[in-house]
């Protein structure tokens, strides 16, 4: 049975993004410890696929994400998953909340409930962990007394919900992505996505013609993050988020232009959107646009047209 | 005596940020308690100044900074200084690390010695608190046995430095803005900075045209920062800074035309930069050229010249 990794342990919003993305007859799921680590598995053929955060709508990039990606053996995405992200509150069975003197989950956990804990919860201490499931294990372990944790943690650990869709910012989401080794691209459905990381010259002007690529090809930008390289203060690496399919000649000839243009691409996907939201594409960048300029080019040169 | 306000509490980076801003013999440094307290001061008038972080070269942007320069009524920013980030960690006198089983700091701060934590200190739970000087005083109080902190924090605090320099990336630096209410902007020095925030038409092309009008004339973008809005997924404010002064014409001509294409420019300031890179400028762009070309339109239009 192929298996998919996440970035574990079981019991987080990673777990939950994996299992929408799995299909349980076929897939068997493997928690792993680190994002880095569901990406090098991937690339080292022990695991089919992983599943990692990418941005969250409140907090940004996922920075491990993004450098895991970036670098490296080149790994695709082959689906997205949003998932809005509600926290519950967990304690053992019969803990009261005047009781709680310690709420312990991942410091992003605890940035997004904040106001939560100042309004509800006020005299416990904030206690950072690894992650928001390991949090909920150390509160069944006795460690703790609250943990802020993803709904999918009690189907793990026999912990009592004391509050559920607990979020300072009511619709927070995440967006995580399924990774392959590169291969055969999933079909175009009419409402992709395609992501790209591009490195450009360090000039003026660099990261405008860039975009401008895209632009006259009327490829819309959904995400663009600019990441430091930790290098040097100042230089960045671009992620781009796209509407549209690689299949597509109008996300082809942009991606053969930033070819030429960047120090660097590497393509990251071409996958269906979770929304559905169709990409409206028109005259004069259809495919039947590339392919009768094409044409015409090529009779010019073979002289029989001008 | 006019007072400067920073994101406090005493003994932060943000207080050795202030001081490194401030003129000891006239100003007086007040602590408060979050960034919007700080600009709300400012936009009061309550304080001359106030002394915020904006942007770390591991971390990213301060998202509260964002905020606050982005919304409510407009403050500009007129210095800039840039800190080292390391960090001391902070016990009482007396205590060995093999006593360590708390260590306390700001998540941001956790985050950056991570690997430092499990290194030295791999048995100490980490606490997440407000602040890292936050986390100085409750070692000082005995809640924790030790605190991840910015090292001005042991000149408020009577603790003993177990480490210093810590840092997991050794060059990470952070940035910091002095704010304060819109006036005479600050004289150019050759050596500037301005920065804005722009929020585009959400159409195919809208920052590809706005990125064009900095190229078009020579300016130099040296970041750009998406910041989502909390209202919807996928539509962003963009944090600019650009090589050069509102008070050179390149740079006035460019803010214009944003101010024509954007459906919302706002002016954060021209300041000069910490490293002092001068910015080159040449033909076409240096503001004899842009004179020359006014006075050519000029007198066509009123039939002199052709």
């Amino acid at each position: 049975m192929p298996r998919i990794a996440y970035f574990g342990p079981q019991g987080t919003f990673t777990e939950q993004a994996a299992r929408a993305l799995a299909d349980p007859r076929e897939h068997e799921l493997l928690p792993l410890d680190t994002i880095p680590a569901v990406v090098a598995a991937v690339r080292s053929g022990e695991v089919a696929a992983g599943c990692v955060p990418v941005e969250n709508s409140v907090e940004g990039a996922v920075p491990a994400t993004m450098d895991a990606l970036a670098l490296g053996e080149p790994v695709v995405a082959v689906a997205e998953h949003v998932l809005p992200v509600h926290f519950s509150v967990l304690v053992r069975p019969g803990t009261e909340a005047a009781q709680i003197q310690t709420v312990a989950s991942h410091p992003h956990g605890l940035a997004q409930v904040r106001g939560w804990l100042e309004a509800n919860l006020p005299k416990a201490t904030a206690i950072a962990v690894n992650s928001t499931a390991g949090a909920a294990r150390a509160v069944h372990a006795g460690e703790y007394d609250a943990a802020v944790s993803a709904p999918v943690a009690v189907e793990h650990y026999p912990l009592h919900e004391l509050a559920t869709g607990v979020a300072d910012v009511a619709d927070a989401v995440t967006r995580f992505l399924l990774v392959t080794r590169p291969g055969a691209l999933p079909a175009p459905t009419g409402a992709d996505r395609t992501s790209l990381v591009a490195v450009a010259v360090n000039r003026t002007g660099a990261l405008s013609g860039l975009l401008h690529e895209l632009a006259l090809r009327e490829i819309n930008l959904t995400r663009l993050e600019a990441r430091p390289t930790k290098d040097r203060f100042g230089e960045y690496r671009f992620f781009l988020d796209v509407e549209g399919h690689l299949a597509e000649q109008r996300i082809a000839d942009a991606l053969a232009a930033l070819h030429r243009r960047c120090l660097e691409v590497r393509f990251l996907g071409s996958y269906p959107r979770t929304d559905g939201t169709q990409t409206q594409v028109a005259a004069p960048t259809r495919d039947e646009d590339f392919a009768a300029a094409t044409d015409w080019v090529a009779a010019v040169r073979r002289g029989e047209r001008a």
